[in-house]
């Protein structure tokens, strides 16, 4: 058997907002290697933040900022023409607030990934994937960004010197040329944690089944698995059990 | 002529939001010597946090985090009954926030001042009081907080292992039991730039001219001017003339 | 058996926010007559509150503004120090916004229930009552106010020349003095359905056992229950039940 | 001399936010016959509103829903891929929440006016565009909708039954085909008031003259003036005296 390389396995997390809950964090958190920690802009408030990194720290579990849109009524998934001046001190605010508790917790923030509509929008809009970058670097030219690979946002990570992790999805269909299946068509999403562990697994091998069946080279330092849903926990534990038993090394990205 | 000890002038900058200013900035940073920067949750957005840091930082004003409640729509000037907890977490929050702006600017956080009705709730409430210094203590141990002498934060300061450092308003006319005539009285707001100025001086030698005519003591380290009007700019500038003519050294409190 | 009046059913609903939801609407709304709907200010937002007006409508619940502090964080169970001005203005602004729903939907605003911190307070803040009670009368004069009988809210209804229905509360234990036991109080929440549907019959009889024993009169044309955790679904249930099985009339206390 | 059907002049107002203020209310209100009041989402507060509505009806000034995208941080200035159903619901909400309060004026809302990003996003986006007269639709078939003739947001009017005014802008200057030269360009805006002025009589009798002197023909039965500065002020004095001075009836074109 060849030897692979460690993986991490990645999750959203701390998606609440006041006295609102999204998803299991405390079942996830049990499986994931990395947590994507809300920072209020699209979801999270301190007190959420606050338990969320603690939590985690408990655990072991490596906390990154999953910064997004101020846009709390549509959860930063719906496109905003935000200029980039503006978008990298959003991006900044939310970083500095975020250490503030993964420090209390005895940690720190160890990475940085966007969320929803801005992670989409980073894979193809140079403007936004570098104000993105810029704040990170100004924050911490150390602190890895992760996202897709080939992005505009892996593009500007090097163009700023900061790290690049490339991630994978275990729970979403690619297309032939490599790219997530959007969302609205149909098995776009993979809903038996079966199927989804056998793609966590095919990705450590370097590669996925597309649509249609083609075999479609991958490139993931870390797998990105879902959490809100009660399903979504499962596919989680699915791909984390298989990755265990294939003897796969299921650690952070980070040291 | 008796040799005393340096004073601060401090003042709240960078109140706008958005598309909104509140006071004139650049003329306030020329002014004073301590700048309590809003960290968003009562008014400051990112981007006018970076510039406010920025500004501050080039002409050697330290920075100060002026945290709020939650409420942009009441600019902070409604008491909330927020728990010791949530209170607790906006506070760390909005510090964490406001130090990555002060840090990218090549400075930091020097210190802590609560704003609107925090900081009159934090002058009775040992609860309120208790949360900011908690919150305080977490993120940096050697900040000061920066309030009212004998209020309820001096205690919660002193019992966190905070610095405290005491202050006075050159623009507030005081009551005879040394307390801030309330602001809907009449005569509660010194509105010429001359009697706010002789009243600067008067705190420097350690008392203010009450409402009635009493001589009361008062123990400040800093001096607090307003900035939201024009006159109120009128006044700091009159306020630092006069303590630069009368010898007195304006300087921060902090290294 | 002696005739009975009807008694009307309430619950809060639409409570959800985003991405988020708190409750099961459609649960509720199949046991209700009357449902208290978000109005963006604590909670609801325009999708919700449109969706949640077109189900009321179809299955003929009363609809009713259910207004709240701004404070989306805090889900508006913060006492607020809102001026009297600004909080009858922020009550026209969520009473109007609702309005657009409810008649888009066929139907309208039938009456007017403040929510969480904002209907405490109105129990025995006459200032924050009136502004209440004032929005409402220049909303619609004929619109009445939902709350606790023998409140300022009550006063203020009467003050101002709307109707006020006063309710009596299924899931909540009282005290010998007729009051609401504090939530945090052991045994202050009534968690087994048959209690409550006990306790709702006794209300409709006019009465209810306090803590300690004593039979306290009690005067209510709604009864409230609450619906935000699947027990208090069950609990509404059982309610609805033990009325329809006593052959009191379930109706909304509105034309 | 002959015979110009009448104008109306429409401007933004009530843009404040809490204890922000743009602009110079007042004073625009003597000058203009249609007030395109902010609903709360991009601008404007419950406070403003009422405040707005009143001061519009003293002066017989005809009240407009100014509705934007749900951004305060961003003054409604930045696009938003707000999917169609939840544009709608937000205009839908703003609208009501308006006509609470010009109700209560004594008056009501008399016609929609996109505000910012979704004005523009309405010159071309079929979808957003009748996501808007969806909600004006719902609200009220007869209320007319003031924006851009030839835009998407005209095509969705006559779709959805509504009236259609269009407007010209004295402050803005215009290419050759008959569009907005974009903001950023040099001499887009015009801020001379004589030009503003001279300009406005132009559009009265059919035209302007474009970037390059070509003369456009420009179809408008209101003209909007801006008002966020002192300039602005002066420009839209000096429009509405030079129609005043050339006899064009100035008046709303509502009833």
């Amino acid at each position: 058997m060849p030897d692979f390389p460690p993986v991490d396995l990645n999750a959203d997390l701390g998606e609440g907002f006041g006295a609102w809950r999204l998803g299991d964090d405390e079942a996830l958190l049990d499986v994931v290697t990395s947590a994507n920690v809300a920072c209020g802009f699209h979801a999270g408030d301190p007190v959420i933040m606050r338990r969320t990194c603690e939590q985690a720290a408990q655990r072991g579990v490596t906390i990154g900022a999953q910064v997004g849109y101020r846009d709390l009524a549509g959860f930063g998934r719906r496109r905003m023409d935000v200029a980039a001046d503006e978008l990298a001190a959003d991006v900044l605010y939310q970083l500095g607030a975020l250490a503030a508790f993964a420090e209390a917790a005895g940690t720190g923030v160890a990475y940085v990934k966007p969320h929803g509509a801005l992670y989409n929008t980073a894979v193809d809009d140079l403007v936004q994937a570098g104000a993105v970058a810029a704040a990170v670097a100004t924050f911490d030219t150390a602190l890895p960004l992760l996202a897709l690979p080939g992005s505009a946002l892996e593009h500007a990570a090097i163009r700023h010197g900061l790290p690049f992790v490339p991630e994978a999805f275990a729970d979403r269909a690619y297309t032939p040329d490599g790219r997530l299946a959007p969302r609205h068509e149909p098995a776009a999403l993979i809903t038996d944690p079966a199927e989804a562990a056998a793609q966590a697994l095919r990705i450590v091998h370097g590669h996925v089944t597309a649509l249609g069946g083609d075999r479609v080279p991958v490139r993931a330092r870390s797998i990105c698995v879902h959490g809100d849903t009660p399903d979504a926990v499962r596919i989680a534990r699915a791909v984390r059990a298989a990755l265990d038993e294939a003897g796969i090394a299921v650690e952070p990205f980070t040291r």
